[in-house]
């Protein structure tokens, strides 16, 4: 672990058995294991408890450091003594999705029934069935009322969810480069990824044991990969250079950076997850095809909307409608289009004014008070 | 052939043998077969031909119908009696490119010191090979100096391309949706489509014979028709709606007609031929890594440049580089940034200012007149 002052330091992945989960489509889930992390204290009046939720191909390691590893957790800048979410003020916690494959219930969770793993057995989860077994988390825990729930990406639309199906048990909202539901081509960008899996030979319908369809995952992961970056951002990185080294299936540094991100993300990711949780994005639909501001209107928490400008997978378009259903209900919203050149995965870089809006969002009083 | 008092009528691809072509990289390309169609009548003085160059995936087949065929040419819309390449005036040559599938030599056509097709050991060619072998069929037609050289897309930079190549035999000159080098977003999606052919089982590094690596094709399609449309056009077309039929392997309408794109392309593609005309796309670079209004210098022609607003994949800032540089030269440059919402395909879809443009900037008379 890299000395620094403001790391949370070492920190562990629990697993929680809840039991089972009854799904928006009726199946129940069993078992409903939970794999989590915590930072910081619960205060004792447990009004201090923030949930954070992943993207995509996160988990639950938000912050600190596993034993051993030099890399910490995926929002380490932002997670941590003094950072936006201050763990020496709030109780930080963050659980992977159910669907995943980083320790909660998914398609590699062994079937009870069957001693073997679920595979493409497992049951659609959507959005909601997510953010429900993030509340039996939560219940379990004895907190009643976050005091905010945050997120970017598919992140954000957890967080959005819970503001939706819980309203009186969170406080504040935080919702980054997301949307209220996909678009044709954002729904494209996963389709070919999910094709590219089913046409691998070694996909077997998804039940492919220990021979995983290891090149479809990781073209799936490069046209992935190339809609997190922006343009900008490629130039400056790779430009027209060459591949570094012998590599003889492409010409281009930018090619054996992608086949790079492809290679690694099959040790990391399972296949069935991969379809499972882009499908859950592809499906999720807080509008549900009716204004999305009617459905918005039982909602009661306070929201900051971020959007990059150089997202063009989640445009500030879609975080600009967010907000304006959000405003037609009179609730209070803090609008924040950022100018960073990162693209989609600006949201998980440090930038001063992202780390800023987070802090002063959690620290100013909310509107009903 | 539908009824049509603009059109062409009944043509057909001819193939032409020109021998031999030695290629940028010292190799020697026999045999030099150029497959095209010529529509309208050569002047006697010779000065009324143009020549029309085609984008990745198309051919020598730019207007009029095939025989038997109920769809035209990819660019009818455009070419014929009174259209913007005016039948009545001008003499209008389509030539399938080097390297492709429709005629001409490319990876498909039998080496004549093996008797089998070149597959993987046919050369690399470049967009400036592809020139080159345009120059010898229009010298074989005893032309010297062409009208005007038109295309969109890869189309665009063999018209840039023969501005710089062959200055004083072309008059004007006329680029859309294209650029004078690929970013390194755009090389990543060739690059992703390359990786889908190389990773399928079939591909046998190019020698695939009459069992090509269809799925590795069909992905390598869909990705590129994601980036052919706009945001806009995917949302007017598809939405959010579930595919017709029983279709198993997609809840989308979107995911429906990508696999449809993928499936037909791969009956009329060849895969060596998309790897060999991509890799030209990505190492196309006018300005050869300094400035590009240096590598212009020589140029000539009066230009015509056409961006479309919504076309993401070549955005018009690529097309206003190209302008620059050239008016840096003193060049008599027209730029034309249409808002039209159909994204890089817009320039395939009739649309009255890229008709009106064009029509205009070849009637105009030329800077030097």
């Amino acid at each position: 672990m890299p000395e620094n002052k403001n790391s949370i330091g070492i920190v562990e992945t629990k697993v929680q058995d809840l039991g089972e989960l009854t799904l928006e489509n009726g199946s129940i889930l069993v078992p409903l294991e939970i794999a989590y992390e915590t930072y910081g204290r619960l205060s004792e009046q447990k009004d201090n408890a923030i949930l954070i939720c992943h993207a995509l191909s996160g988990d639950a390691h938000a912050a600190g450091y596993h034993k051993g590893d030099a890399k910490p957790g995926w929002w380490n800048e932002y997670v941590g003594p003094g950072k936006s979410f201050d763990t020496d003020k709030y109780f930080i916690i963050s659980t992977n999705v159910i669907g995943g494959c980083k320790g909660s219930s998914g398609p590699t969770t062994i079937n009870p029934k069957t001693g073997k793993p679920f595979g493409s057995s497992f049951p659609f989860v959507s959005i909601t069935d997510m953010v429900n077994a993030q509340k039996k988390l939560i219940e379990h825990m004895g907190i009643e009322k976050l005091f905010c729930v945050a997120g970017g990406s598919m992140g954000g639309m957890q967080a959005l969810q819970w503001s939706v199906s819980f309203p009186n048990h969170l406080k504040k909202c935080i919702v980054i480069a997301s949307t209220s539901e996909h678009s044709a081509q954002q729904i494209s960008f996963n389709e070919v990824g999910r094709q590219a899996i089913l046409s691998d030979p070694f996909w077997n319908n998804g039940d492919y044991g220990d021979t995983p369809p290891k090149k479809g995952l990781a073209l799936a992961r490069m046209v992935g990969h190339i809609t997190y970056l922006s343009d900008d951002s490629m130039r400056e990185k790779f430009g027209r250079k060459p591949p570094k080294g012998n590599i003889k299936t492409t010409d281009f540094a930018v090619g054996s950076y992608l086949l790079y991100q492809g290679e690694t993300f099959v040790d990391r990711f399972d296949a069935n997850s991969y379809i499972y949780v882009t499908k859950a994005l592809d499906h999720f639909s807080l509008g549900k095809g009716r204004i999305l501001s009617e459905n918005l209107s039982g909602v009661k928490a306070d929201f900051l909307i971020i959007a990059y400008s150089s997202d063009w997978l989640y445009p500030p378009y879609q975080s600009r409608e967010i907000a304006k259903a959000l405003e037609v209900n009179a609730l209070p919203v803090t609008f924040c289009e950022i100018n960073f050149s990162k693209g989609h995965d600006s949201f998980l870089i440090f930038n001063t004014e992202q780390s800023n809006s987070i802090k002063h969002f959690l620290e100013s009083s909310s509107w009903g008070e």
